[in-house]
């Protein structure tokens, strides 16, 4: 089976990653590359790092060039889906690396993005419980946000489990690729080496209602998060540090995530001793995990490590889109990732 | 006044940075410097960024070579300061970089540390309450750990305020020089560049119980500390981000900040809307900090950013050694920061 | 058909970047694992990108583990392949990743490695004129150092075609992870982000001969060659700019390089005012190249970017298996690159 | 004495370097800082690692503002400092940091800069033969781009003894703050980290007449300078890689550069054996030198370390006031860096 795909926002760093991914998947041809201001211009000198669409001319995002493909992935700022996604037909696998569809209170939406609520989507993040049956057969996905898709697997099972309360604190560290090609003076290179900074500090960060959203359904009540996003000098990766008051019993806090994590072909709970570096999942799917008890402090710690682009939005994005069309949900993914 | 100065460990990161702000004081004569290993080497293949000292050669460390100096910087593997101080009396200004003389509780030193406590000296960080009081005059002096220095001065004013509960968590970014010179694989270049970790997670750091000492005495009761530090690809800075349920009135955190750090002439409380940066202190004695209140996590959450080999070891170390001296507590110390 | 593959060496960074690649070949399974001082231990904790061999547990490198493949890489210290290799018998397809048995000179050898000289096999370097006709059902690969693989290409072109004199001139910025794992003060994370410096220079780096061989041979009498290798904060890639003095016709330099890589799939010749980008190879078998003329200084300089890992090393590698076999050429190898 | 100063260009790099060295300069005191487009903004939301003048308001760029000052520091994008110098009288010192007033022939400056040429006033490189001479007591300064700060001294010896024949090859390796604050899609973090690019290939970059004017001056006779700049991912630090065919006495060349610099307290040529760091200079005014000879490729090496923004802008340019102004020619320049 071959299915086209189009990728609309192929310019940006999360339709360069998924373009990569997709040069690599047996089952997929690529088609339709667009983009908003670049149209016209052949996909080498924006993306340099693609030799075999280096010839590719990118079009414009419409539904007309987005048209006649069997996926259509969305790789654009947020409002923009919704339109697109109406216009491209029920039948056609749409797959929403934006914001639009994540949340599923319209208020919240409309709180922390402006405007109107295009709807809810089914979430793209099968490793929580209960989405990878909501993401067979759908012609529609919702990736998850980076700081969501790694925090969000760091603390579910525990969540899930009773392990601790609901008041939970989340610093994720992340590499600058996560802010986009966007030209703004502090993601300048002379100003993010050497340097560590935070930002959208104190809940001010969009994804904080995802975050609540994800661990509430889990927790079946709500969850409250404290949510630090922390910007260090690396082009890719996140690392979570998630810790929450420990309720329930130490001893089987390894026991919990080892079981929930048994049969997932992406999460891999590292052995005793052995911590997550950002670097070993460089390019890859993989979420890497550890689980630790803090008996002074009476806290559960847990250290996630995932690539933004690649987990956290790309390979999220393939990894639903296989699961939607009945592929083996691992095709086309590396877990190996490139280091050092 | 011109004092005589000594440096032992004078090779390693934090030797080198205190030589770098002694060669800039204008009352302080460089005198014997010392280290373990590379006795009988030129400084200058050794701190190769050092020009004026390149052709000093390194003597041993022991209280022969260092004594004769008006203050002895002891900048030396954890274990070694008690017996070198004994012996260089008790008129000599003895500046402790480790960790010997730090915790007030023999059995805490004993439990982190191993080996005998070899007592506890005037703590030198002078931002703290009473602290200042403490260091006038003294002839010893220890230094704080880098952690410490800016999670302290970022939680110690909400604290003493009572504006939150004594169950804080603090996740600090941490530049790779605080690790030191020592050869081990995860600080090879190629492991740390494009990578971030944490370790040391869920209570097994060091500078714990330094943490939980001085936020308890700010508090007057036990404070707990859940501490997780992240090292990420920059070879200096800490940028801390610490967090605590808020008991007290949200309205009056940002005053409580801005009246404990009105004289401080290190200590930045930014204007609102402005968030520390640790390139902006880079090579300065300055601390960096803005406060915040999540209103829907109910939490205060600090962020603070310092040079870790400066304030963090070095600059507060001189800073420490004015005060002791009775000279201007700023001299020789840069409030302005190498960036980008 | 499926080839038995062993890798000695598998605990370093050339080991490390040939499983990754050997992982995604479809005509691989990945045999026995082994290196020097890690023998007994899990892959898992020494190379934690590669999760799908995480449990496997690392051998000693001696005939008797390495027996029984169909293909045994080496990527050992110099001096070891030959009594290897021999052990292994002619009909084990053996690829040394090291320096033993690419010089045809065995004065040479001795000269720059010491020792006596293991012999020479075919260079595996199938984009120099007649090296992959050579390569061609062989049984012993020399697989060429990072810096020949792309200062070679940048060069030979304008060298057979007479272009230049042969007086050229080598500036190589590499990345840290060519150094290896080995724990040498400079390659500390803290020394080598934020800084540059340049070592081997002067003729003193051992790829010097190695330039000069491909070189004098592509051109049919002895070059010259003045290497400078620049070690840069990023564990990836080499740029390196060449020129020589012109003494062809400068309009025909482009139309050369076109021909000469026309048919490559791993050489990439850029559009005019497109330079190359180490980031964009990363992880990639492809060398980016440009050519262009300086009229003032009447020089031909080209610059081009691999990563030393892949095509540099690994990637190389598993190029000259497939052709060794009679695979397809590509088969395994990414020519798009892990950026940003 | 005690100077009045102003800084037109207060808030880029060049200005913000020159701020944080004119803070620290005893006869110093700083007046008004200008801008183009953040006039009306205090500098501490531009210039954050510059607390002592956080809250300075930046003024517009005009001869009112920047009139009744000592000194003016102009770093203004090049073609505007002739008409603010004319306004500002030939009693002022004016030291403009850009490139208007380097190159000695119009049409030279006309085809590399375009519009009209604004003339030459003496050049702030006080190591170059005759500089220092021109610089004492003038009213007007050029201070040198930052490449031809390092790559002039590191080939002026050997040109003027006559060492080597006048056809030099430099490749430099720099950060990229040299590239300033503008928004370009290249100079993203994310695009920077991990990455290396040759930029300016070919003779292409506006330096290389700096570079001829230099050398030949020297040598009194045209040197032809083949010159690639190279963008590292650092934020500071010019590595030269400076060769040019040996024509002298390749025993003497060591003892020529430490002849030529013997009584320079800013540039240090380094023991046989110890080759120049970026990191060693950064934040300082020193010039790291290493001289070899290559006897195989029959050419003399010379590596020369800079900060491209000390030594190469800000520091040379307090270098030279202080020449001018007839005070000592090291006040307030470190030549201690900041390392690691």
């Amino acid at each position: 089976m071959t299915v086209k795909v189009a990728v609309a926002g192929a310019t940006g760093y999360a339709g360069g990653e998924l373009l990569r991914l997709l040069l690599a998947h047996p089952d997929v041809e690529i088609g339709a590359l667009t983009a908003a201001s670049s149209a016209g211009t052949p996909l080498g000198s924006l993306q340099p790092h693609l030799p075999p669409l280096a010839d590719r001319v990118v079009g414009e995002t419409s539904a007309d060039t987005l048209g006649g493909h069997d996926v259509v992935f969305l790789a654009l700022p947020h409002g923009h889906s919704g339109a697109i996604a109406e216009q491209l037909g029920p039948d056609v696998l749409v797959v929403d690396l934006g914001a639009d569809h994540r949340l599923r209170d319209a208020a919240d939406w409309q709180h922390w993005y402006g405007g109107e609520h295009a709807g809810t989507w089914p979430y793209g993040l099968p490793e929580l419980p209960g989405a990878r049956e909501r993401l067979h057969g759908t012609r529609r996905v919702a990736v998850p946000g980076c700081f969501p898709t790694g925090g969000s697997l760091a603390l579910a099972p525990a969540v899930a489990a009773g392990l601790v309360t609901t008041d939970v604190t989340i610093v994720s560290v992340t590499g600058t690729s996560g802010a986009g090609k966007s030209l703004k003076p502090h993601l300048l290179g002379s100003e993010v080496m050497g340097s560590t900074s935070a930002y959208g500090v104190a809940g001010a960060h969009r994804h904080t209602p995802e975050f609540v959203q994800n661990l509430s359904a889990v927790a079946g009540r709500k969850v409250t998060v404290s949510f630090t996003p922390v910007l260090a000098p690396m082009p890719r990766g996140i690392l979570t540090t998630a810790s929450a008051p420990l309720t329930g019993d130490a001893a089987a806090a390894r026991r919990v995530y080892e079981a929930a994590y048994a049969d997932e072909p992406f999460v891999q709970v590292l052995p005793e001793g052995q911590w997550p570096t950002t670097s070993a999942t460089v390019g890859s799917n993989t979420v890497q995990l550890q689980v630790s008890v803090d008996e002074q402090a009476g806290r559960l710690v847990v250290v996630a490590a995932i690539d933004n682009l690649t987990k956290g939005t790309a390979g999220g994005a393939v990894q639903s889109m296989n699961i939607a069309l009945g592929l083996d949900e691992t095709t086309g993914l590396p877990t190996a990732g490139v280091a050092p």
